[in-house]
């Protein structure tokens, strides 16, 4: 048995998995920011701890939002809870429950959970996309995760799209995160909207009163043309993204996750269509894009593979 | 001592290669195109059977200027010359020289010669483009050639950068091949010249009548402001391409070769720039750009190495 950590910007989650890769228990708490990696440190080592103890956990796989270290096993920072950096948090895994563990950004996390258990299974390279509130991209090439030479390969998110396009959180301009992220749909579904007040009513608010991703997807689904035409454009953007990936790596699949996966079939199949365009004809036959298998489950369960995979 | 073979749609070379990697013995010859590939694979035959009898060589490699399956070693065809579809060429050597031989495309034996004897010398990642009459890929992943799922991967030159750009070979519009290749280059500064006739006077045409990437260089070296606007063009998107495959793949260092390298400092100096303009800033400390060092010889020497890994 194994425990699998899956640390986001708005909660974090544990997960139990035996050896079969099924998921035993998990438990899912909100973030409070305002305690920062502190707060959030010590109650996942108390949520830890309750799970470890009672059950036979030999190893434990961390997934982090955000960019890791792995050589070092240290996070390197969050943009979005302070007090990450240079933590070396399976270090203190190790210190305080006395089990090994491991780090790994989502993104990585995320390919390697479906290339084991979802839709990525059999295959020999992937690339994968993590598309939520950024863009990561994982790359598995000969069934191992692919870092490159400085740690950092994969960075799919911010391949140049549009050179003078709008500012990513990277600091250049034009990223296809700084288009295609949910954060960045949201965005532009907003200018959409007060541009064009007589149309977009069907782009709802969320609770939080912004107009998100998933209100644009959940409209597009409706039939709404200016959600439509959102959706459009964004998949010139991220078709142009996979083409790139296929070109470069030719992948037995493009398996997208993160939460704008869920938009489901209103994303893949003008997705699958603009990336066919971009697509150089020779890898046309290959091309298979495919929506994660694991939906939310993806990283959780690539931290519980990495972490199988570690001698205890 | 191997035999090594370039060919490409203008002429073919061989050479004789030493364990050492030193080039013994060179012959080229101009390919007489309205012969097809009969006519070259009869003349290729006749200098390697006067090489390989006086020398004790115990393999062949060969380096091919258009799509080859490596798996089947066969060429799938050429653009450039009539006559190549399906064409076994190693199983030709070794039923008429009796010795065994391995075909691969230019790209990818060019990213090999770097990386065994050139710029790449010590990498464990390199990415390699070819630019020439067009733009070719090479991928060398823990210090292998890599080709992907479906034997294609590398494409580089057909990353789409202007969705809606100038007609490339592939049938897709705005690939960084359509853009900056050297054919694109020629043909963008034709234009360029033809609707300002008072400009481009120091843009010569070559020896064939017609405006060359070459003379876009020679010029932008003697400072002509036309020529210098054309090269930063180019560099924006070739710039693009760079960065693409940096904060994909994460090389040691990406080499630029084919005959475009030959510009040198002033293609180099403007394209580093424009690569770290649009690079993630976590690569950006290892950005490594170079031109290839083996100049025209990247390929030849690609396919000795390659034949050197042949047991015979």
């Amino acid at each position: 048995m194994v425990l699998a950590v899956d640390i986001g910007g708005t909660n974090f989650s544990l997960a139990l998995v035996s050896g079969d890769g099924k998921m035993q228990k998990r438990v899912t708490r909100s973030t409070d920011r305002t305690g920062g990696a502190g707060w959030m440190i010590a109650n996942i080592l108390k949520d830890s701890r309750g799970l470890a103890e009672s059950n036979d956990v030999t190893a434990c796989g961390i997934s982090f939002g955000g960019p890791v270290n792995f050589e070092a096993q240290s996070i390197i920072n969050s943009t979005h809870v302070a007090g990450w950096d240079d933590v070396m948090l399976p270090k203190i895994f190790k210190y305080e429950l006395g089990i090994p563990a491991v780090v790994d950004n989502d993104a990585n996390m995320g390919a390697l959970g479906e290339f084991v258990y979802g839709a990525g299974k059999g295959f020999r390279n992937l690339v994968y996309y993590n598309i939520g509130t950024g863009i990561g991209g994982g790359i598995i090439i000969n069934k191992e995760i692919y870092r490159g030479s400085d740690g950092n390969a994969g960075e799919l998110g911010h391949v140049p799209i549009l050179p003078n396009g709008p500012l990513c959180d990277c600091g250049n301009r034009g990223c296809l995160e700084a288009l295609c992220s949910g954060t960045a749909i949201g965005r532009r579904a907003e200018e959409a909207v007060s541009s064009q007040p007589k149309r977009g009513k069907v782009i709802r608010k969320s609770r939080f009163g912004d107009i998100t991703a998933k209100g644009v997807f959940d409209a597009a689904r409706k039939g709404d043309r200016l959600a439509l035409e959102l959706v459009d454009e964004i998949c010139v953007y991220l078709g142009m993204g996979v083409a790139t990936s296929m070109n470069a790596f030719a992948p037995d699949g493009i398996v997208i996750g993160g939460s704008v996966c869920k938009a489901g079939t209103v994303l893949l199949r003008p997705l699958r269509e603009q990336a066919d365009r971009f697509l150089m004809p020779v890898h046309r036959p290959h091309l298979k894009v495919l929506l994660a298998k694991l939906g939310g489950k993806s990283g959780i369960m690539g931290a519980a593979a990495l972490a199988m995979g570690l001698k205890t």
